[in-house]
């Protein structure tokens, strides 16, 4: 049965993030930002918004259903609407508004490849624009619908129906699959075979192999299994021109790597129809526990120490000072999980040991593998901490993060009721620049605070990490001016994205450039680099129908 | 002090491949190929070999000299000599043949990028070819000076001055690298910091940073540490449209990946002038030990095992029976190491134990680490071993293997004087469809040497694994019809290729595509891979100076 998602906020229409049993939550946060007593911005009724009719004439949609049963030509409001945006702040906060001032004037919802190339030149030669919709999750605005004066409409291609698993390979423990899949029932048929892709990202549930892909997505357990880049063992691509398939072998020394040229490419190029994806074991243990050290700094040289020390964790989280009262501020009590072990040790305890709020700093730690791989490396990794005497928090306060790593998104739907912005950024940067890009990307975004007159809170985590540096995953909450978010949430982004550039950092570790990143990629690839990029997508699509106005920088 | 290489054959014309204490080989060889009883075929010396005349004008030579000096502008023979080919059979046995029909016009010794950029601007104006050159250790005709008829000349950039470290960065384990740096004083100076890249090509004392990323390079430790596309942290690349250099990052989502763009661009694109390279810290313990299994499957089966359980052997090295008894006749005799194995067991008493000649199949398993992960890998390795039974030879039969691992090429040169072919071939499958690679390969080269009417054995190994499947490395030894060896040569290589790429192979794992490999690239990558590449040399280089006829097919 198909889960019913919602349309003007996150996952499934059942679900909501329960703080029913947190009571330090709202208070917590309201010693921090402007909160209004009741919620000030209820979503909004599909009845209350308006779209323009859709451009597609009826001659052109007739020719299209040559190639596609009618009923998977939806030009309902309801469809419209519900694919006109990702799932960025930025989108949530218009939709609150009611602001829609295009939706995609159809989506088509091919069933196979056959489809699908049939689809990509009715476009191409009806200058009609494609949107390549895998979740439509995107927080960057890489599946918005935007479409160019040129172009005679515009249409989101979902591939929802594209969502086989082709064929297992168990010997080379390799999958094709349909780009359409979504996470769970990727897992689901994988781990029937003893196998996982273990790719993990917030959006687990929702999101799609082919979106993955298309924005270099990075999982939860990316530290040990690589970023999708890493799985990814040949792309089959369907672009105005051609299509194009990568060779099926593990390495090659044939030129430059084509697959990592439409990795990354946020469907600008043409649609992934298919993906063959590198899988592993399931692996025999899982081992996951949660430290706390006494600064942010204590635990991001442990970080980098056991990163540098050959060990890859599966999962290795740091929240900065802020982040863990945050985090301690959301212990649910009657589990007790998190909370047993403060209970059992005190939390003055803790402080007489030096563990302060504002400057403490939690870490999750998660070790996969044999018995024997874990103990090993457990034992280095407790060596590596030692100097810094950690407090070993144990496995159930890892094990609230854990059980709870896909549901943050339910949260801002609560927190955006009360008109609450709430925003993530995320960069990364070697080791040797990571004190320097924390303590700029924080001042830029507290500076815009300043500027705007509004009450904020910026947290820092690292969550994806190398040897030679880390991500940086920064997490806004404001309250800005009722009825001045959208200008507001812009100047904390425009700080914020210009502190990270100017300091060294990616616009994007993996969320991708979309439309919100793109003022800053020039800086970052310089014009010849995004020249490259630019040459690259005027070749497969000169007609420029795919994802227009995504990923390249105006001219 | 500058070593002294060979221009018609392998590295430090000091050195040789010691046979003296290797009674077996040439017997063994013997029974297998149609060797002449002396050398027929004795290298060149200069004075028998003509060449043209540069054709590079006076005026155009007055115009480089004010951006480089005059010393650094090399006209000699001697050195145009040395840069008219790699090191390939095809490159050695017209050297041998005295065939030169072209070389490079001057060869130009730049020491820094300044220089660099101020050639490449030269080049483009006057419609000069550039070779970019390493090491010059190509063996796919990579730095051939060929030169197209709407070009006035051809020099090769010889980047052997450009050879510093610039920078270590010990908290981020990251070197800028000036690409024309060999690997034994980039070691050395990494190692004098704790640190290592830990890439070894066999070529290692010669190759260069740059030409190792040129050609998407593979070392002997790659299946733990990756081919160099894995140690690349960014690039600086001088076109003749201007540099590039990609973001100082360790992970992005920012579009497609533009390294790996440049990584196995083989020059055609442009100069790559620098490297940020990412390091290992030395390993505290490395334990080498070599296994005899009773057939290559068998081996085969567990190496695939190894690979797929999470382990990452530094090394893993399998070879076929051909090239098992290749290696049995190559034991020294007086160091006594894999002999010795031998002589205390007897090589009946292994006969006995099932391990038969042309059946037995020779491993070398490496690992590298802490002490306790090594323990728990050899741990894990010989349980997934135990059920093949093999017979464990040792740590001094792995021993020979590592401190000779440089040295094959040295050994070509003997054979080459008695007019022995020589050649070698690498690709690379997944592992479901290994077997079938491994006959057809074999059997392609076989019935070439049967449709030739001549003496010729094909001895495989796999040295470069992975989860999904692994490299496999033909070498190819023949004795042609003298005078022959050119058209012979070609039609091993021709059918040996096809039957590679019919049956699923890339056309390389790690050489490269150079001028050899041009004709099956179409095959692997589609017409619409080669498109994209072509578009790219277009856009950065349109005149197309850079290394003409490399990697491109022609249209």
């Amino acid at each position: 049965m198909e889960i019913k998602t919602n349309w003007w906020g996150w996952g499934d229409v059942r679900k909501t993030y329960d703080l029913t049993r947190r009571h330090d939550f709202w208070p917590h946060l309201r010693s921090r930002l402007n909160i209004p007593d009741q919620p000030i911005l209820p979503p909004p009724s599909m009845e209350e918004i308006n779209i323009s009719a859709s451009r597609l004439s009826q001659a052109v949609l007739e020719q299209l259903k040559n190639y596609l049963p009618a009923a998977k030509i939806d030009l309902s409001k309801e469809t419209r609407l519900s694919h006109t945006y990702g799932k960025s702040y930025h989108d949530l906060i218009r939709i609150r508004r009611r602001i829609f001032p295009q939706a995609p004037d159809a989506v088509l919802f091919p069933g196979n490849e056959k489809e699908l190339e049939k689809i990509v030149a009715w476009a191409a030669e009806n200058e009609i624009a494609l949107v390549p919709w895998g979740g439509g999750t995107s927080v960057v605005g890489g599946v918005e619908a935007t479409v160019s004066e040129n172009q005679k409409g515009l249409v989101a291609l979902d591939l929802k129906r594209m969502n086989r698993v082709i064929k297992i390979d168990r010997e080379s423990m390799l999958a094709d699959c349909e780009a359409g899949i979504r996470g769970p029932k990727l897992e689901q048929e994988l781990q029937k075979s003893g196998l996982t892709l273990s790719h993990y990202p917030e959006s687990f549930e929702y999101s799609s192999l082919g979106g993955w892909v298309a924005t270099r997505s990075a999982g939860q357990q990316s530290t040990k299994y690589g970023k999708i880049e890493e799985m990814v063992e040949s792309i089959r691509l369907i672009t105005p021109t051609g299509w194009i398939e990568t060779p099926h072998v593990p390495a090659a020394a044939n030129g430059p790597d084509l697959d990592q040229l439409m990795i990354g490419s946020e469907g600008i190029l043409g649609v992934i129809s298919r993906v063959r994806i590198r899988l592993k074991s399931i692996p025999e243990q899982r081992f996951y526990t949660a430290l706390l050290f006494r600064s942010f700094q204590d635990g991001g040289a442990v970080v980098r120490k056991i990163l540098q020390s050959g060990i890859l964790p599966a999962t290795i989280r740091l929240s900065d000072a802020e982040e863990t009262d945050f985090i301690f501020s959301l212990v649910e009590e009657k589990t007790n999980r998190l909370a047993n072990g403060f209970q059992k040790i005190g939390l003055k305890y803790l402080e007489k040991r030096g563990f302060f709020p504002q400057k403490r700093s939690f870490m999750i730690l998660g070790l996969e593998g044999t018995a024997a791989s874990i103990k090993a490396d457990w034992q280095q990794i407790r060596k590596i901490a030692r100097p810094y005497k950690p407090f070993n928090l144990g496995k159930s306060a890892a094990r609230q993060w854990y059980d709870h790593r896909f549901e943050n998104p339910y949260l801002r739907d609560i927190l955006m009721n009360y008109d609450i912005l709430v925003d993530t950024l995320e960069t990364a940067t070697e080791w040797e620049n990571f004190w320097n890009l924390y303590e700029a990307g924080r001042k830029a975004i507290l500076d815009s605070f300043e500027k705007l007159g509004i009450k904020g809170v910026v947290t820092v985590h690292l969550s994806h990490v190398y040897p030679a540096g880390t991500s940086l995953y920064f997490i806004i909450l404001a309250t800005p001016h009722v009825g001045e978010e959208l200008n507001e949430w812009w100047e904390i982004k425009r700080m914020a994205s210009d502190a990270i550039v100017s300091n060294g950092g990616t616009i994007s570790h993996h969320h991708g450039i979309g439309l919100d990143h793109r003022p800053w990629l020039t800086r970052e690839l310089g014009a010849s680099g995004v020249g490259i990029m630019r040459n690259f997508k005027n070749a497969l699509d000169p007609k420029g129908i795919m994802n227009p106005g995504k990923l390249l920088p105006d001219d």
